[in-house]
């Protein structure tokens, strides 16, 4: 029997959900909840139906994982705990400093039904955390170092969109390639934010819009911008839609550390992600999480969860023979 | 209180276990079991007692986990199931098409004495395999590549030794960075044995060896180098113990797949291993699973696991609210 599964909220994680669960032939997508007019909302697999968000309930019995796909500042905060309620949910709150706050409020509720919630679930969070921990294990003597791009901030992005005068923007964070470089030699370096990171706009500007104006907002802009050396590119609209339409991301993990009686021998661990589409691989992280909250529920596991707490065995389809004569 | 480890054999990884064991502060090594004369054998750790194999029963109760330090040729096929009788148990057996039978016996045996026995936990297998699992996880659709290297290959080195004339040899391995580069790119190449790797060899003749005959038997070799492109050096037995006296080694494992409806995106996932000495990186490893395999004991765990089984939470001194305030 196949893992049946719902989505809240069909935006392009959601859209990248559904792909996923083609993908996994253990799996079935049932239903996709909307706050929209279900009737508005056309998706891609025959056989699931499109319900309205606050129908959920009614289809507690007719799912085994809910993946929510919402926002992290408002919708996550809220929805995690009062689904888990009903379902096994999973999601992938990216806050990092509210996960603890996060955790407490799910744990609660998920233990209360007896139900599975997974917090956190993506990359980075993620994917990212995991190969910290793992390296952390490997070499407690040692530093993390975490890049990020080269890839579409949104957060970003947005930012430069609110600016007086600009119609359009996007902008990509590239890591320092010469930061990389003494971190992967096992230098250990101290490095500031500048060091670590650059950022590239590209900016489509009112027509009439004072462009050095804009320019000079973007880069001096606290927190966003003003930290590190930003480069802006004005382009037209066309342009922009050619050429600037993906949602790349990705990013590298690294700790260098020592062992020996002495400290003496170095080591250098690498984790490296190259995305065409952050929200199709963050779908496809959280697919395979489902699976583990389905098969540990099924176990009478239940409570609030992290990519910490999931032996990696519970990921896949295949049995622990299969696994451990084509894997390990 | 400290989890006392026990180390069963002196060698390059035994003395790695020592020295990793010395960088995690909720341990303590107890015991080093040797099968040479205990009086012959001297150790790092001011506390610790070396006592003969032959009397390690004697200490089932003084010790929590026993780090199995053999070889997977002869020792630890033997080994392992009989300690896991007395001892929670960690080895490295690292023959890859062996896994599923060493799996049966060392299972049997531990879920009898009611033990964890985790067996193949290194790098490769190890590190590697679960970065395989995490990525076949996530995406279903994709391909698998291991690169090794550049590092000394022990058997390689060993197989140039027996030649006659050579005195003394160290084979490298090296992967082709072509090929590395055609796969981080996400063309998923097919790729021969001669196009991924090559070998590098360093050999110190006898006086008076035919040194043309000896090259021609190394490059010629079945299963060692006849499938490479095997390039051989002669060198002094000075320049061997100056420049070739390490062990580093390391490698990649590198996943290249696809995810959207009509699998139209490209995502590479890398993991990649840096190392300056393969035993010390290796028993760091034995030691986080040590760890868990204690604390996963203590919860009424028993039998046979591998690194698949293993949350990454049980890796950790950390406690599960750290990990998530600080790693997640």
């Amino acid at each position: 029997m196949s893992i049946r599964i719902g989505i809240l909220g069909y935006g392009n994680l959601g859209r990248g959900v559904e792909c996923a669960v083609r993908q996994n032939d253990d799996m079935e997508l049932k239903y996709v909840f909307t706050r929209r007019d279900p009737s508005t909302v056309s998706i891609l697999t025959s056989g699931a139906t499109v319900c309205s968000s606050n129908d959920i309930s009614d289809h507690k019995d007719d799912i085994d994982v809910l993946i929510i796909c919402g926002g992290s500042a408002t919708d996550l905060p809220e929805m995690t705990p009062k689904y888990a309620a009903d379902f096994n949910v999973i999601d992938s709150f990216d806050t990092h400093a509210k996960i603890p706050e996060h955790f407490e409020r799910v744990d609660s509720a998920a233990k209360k039904s007896g139900h599975i919630a997974m917090i956190s679930v993506g990359w980075d969070p993620g994917m990212f955390s995991l190969n910290r921990a793992y390296a952390n294990a490997i070499l407690p003597n040692g530093r993390d170092y975490t890049f990020w791009g080269k890839g579409v901030s949104q957060g970003h992005s947005d930012a430069i969109r609110r600016i007086d005068g600009v119609q359009d923007a996007r902008q990509y964070t590239i890591p320092v390639e010469a930061a990389v470089e003494a971190v992967r030699s096992g230098k250990n370096p101290e490095l500031s934010t500048r060091e670590k990171h650059t950022r590239e706009c590209f900016v489509v500007a009112k027509e009439g819009a004072d462009k050095a104006k804009i320019e000079h907002e973007i880069v001096t802009m606290p927190n966003y911008f003003a930290d590190y050396d930003t480069t802006v590119h004005f382009i037209s609209q066309e342009e922009l839609d050619r050429d600037h339409k993906g949602i790349p991301h990705g990013g590298m993990v690294i700790r260098s550390g020592v062992t020996g009686w002495n400290d003496e021998t170095k080591h250098v661990i690498e984790y490296k992600l190259s995305l065409e589409s952050n929200p199709e691989f963050t779908s496809s992280i959280l697919i395979a999480y489902a699976r583990a909250a389905y098969r540990m529920n099924t176990e009478g596991i239940s409570g609030c969860k992290t990519v910490f707490d999931v032996a990696p065995a519970y990921l896949l389809k295949m049995s622990g023979e299969e696994m451990r004569a084509h894997l390990l």
